[in-house]
């Protein structure tokens, strides 16, 4: 058993849906796993660093906005420029808490779902009924998930794996793991590749 | 005549270190130049944005300490993990934008010797008296350079410098430049290099 790659990811972030799907094609290749894991990184993650969101941090801001549209046309990724980059997670990471407890696999298609609508299909993911929407097509009942993200059980496994990301010393999204080393940005993910096949360097 | 690639630097970044050898290794290979153009990223550039220099941000400094030898290692560019981060560069910075208006070339050849006394040495070149004693081989008088970072004219050249930069939207180190299109990050280099390939994507 090789061990999984982490993702550490918050749905909010252009790059780490372009991570979510490299990650899963790297992953492939190399008969490894990914395992997905959720951060907050708007409301809890940058506070700590004391920084802003890219999106209202001057310069870097606009940077991102033409940048990421462009990463993901080098990549051949589907996207939509215009996708609303305020995009209030929470919701969408907590019903992935709620839902990687019961079945992994199933988060990640659930994962998979939330970022391709909100950044390659243009569709706001922040309302807790978007994200159920979005989750009914997967057999998830919009009934169960929005009482379990009202739950304070799932508010404090979401806690918990922040806490969990911030004491391994993750700060950004998306964050890759691989045998003890932590790899952040999209565009490490060539580093990553490097890493498994030599074992390091 | 190909345009030359931009290259936004501060000495105090290690990223611009390693930045420094590989654009100076594409241009090479393509037959374009580099033209090297001085920013003040910790007095002035993250000031505008409101953030705080790496190695004084919580989680993001402690990785950028691992991250950036690890770089250096699979780049193979000679480095000193233990090189002192604290780095108040603008001694050195002024230095180059007096040398940069006087011969390019000579200034250029000035900042490889600077990158490299710090980062791959471990010399701290914080100093004036250890940027003067840096640039003497290369034979710049020593008090002709500590006169001219002294010099008003010099202040205010610099400073414009970064000011056209911070209007070009550049907010980082090492920053490329490349038919109209900026590229942030080392680790950037390979798409700069894909751009120059095909014209853009």
């Amino acid at each position: 058993m090789t061990p999984p790659i982490g993702f550490y990811f918050d749905f909010l972030s252009p790059y780490a849906y372009l991570g979510s799907i490299e990650v899963e094609k790297l992953a492939a290749s190399r008969g490894r796993t990914v395992e997905w894991r959720p951060i907050l990184l708007g409301i809890s993650v940058l506070k700590v660093m004391g920084l802003k969101a890219v999106p209202d941090t001057p310069l870097k801001g606009d940077y991102a906005a033409h940048d990421w549209p462009r990463c993901a046309r080098l990549l051949g990724i589907a996207h939509r420029p215009d996708a609303k980059v305020q995009f209030a997670s929470l919701a969408a990471m907590r019903a992935f808490a709620w839902l990687n407890d019961r079945d992994a696999e199933l988060a990640r298609a659930f994962g998979r779902a939330i970022f391709r609508a909100h950044w390659a299909e243009g569709r706001d993911m922040s309302a807790p009924e978007a994200v159920a929407a979005e989750a009914e097509p997967l057999g998830i009942l919009p009934a169960s998930l929005l009482a379990a993200i009202a739950s304070q059980a799932v508010k404090a496994r979401l806690r918990s794996h922040v806490d969990a990301a911030l004491a391994a010393g993750v700060f950004g999204a998306p964050t890759f793991a691989v045998d003890g080393e932590l790899f952040w940005g999209a565009d490490r993910i060539g580093q990553v590749e490097r890493w498994i096949e030599t074992g390091g360097w």
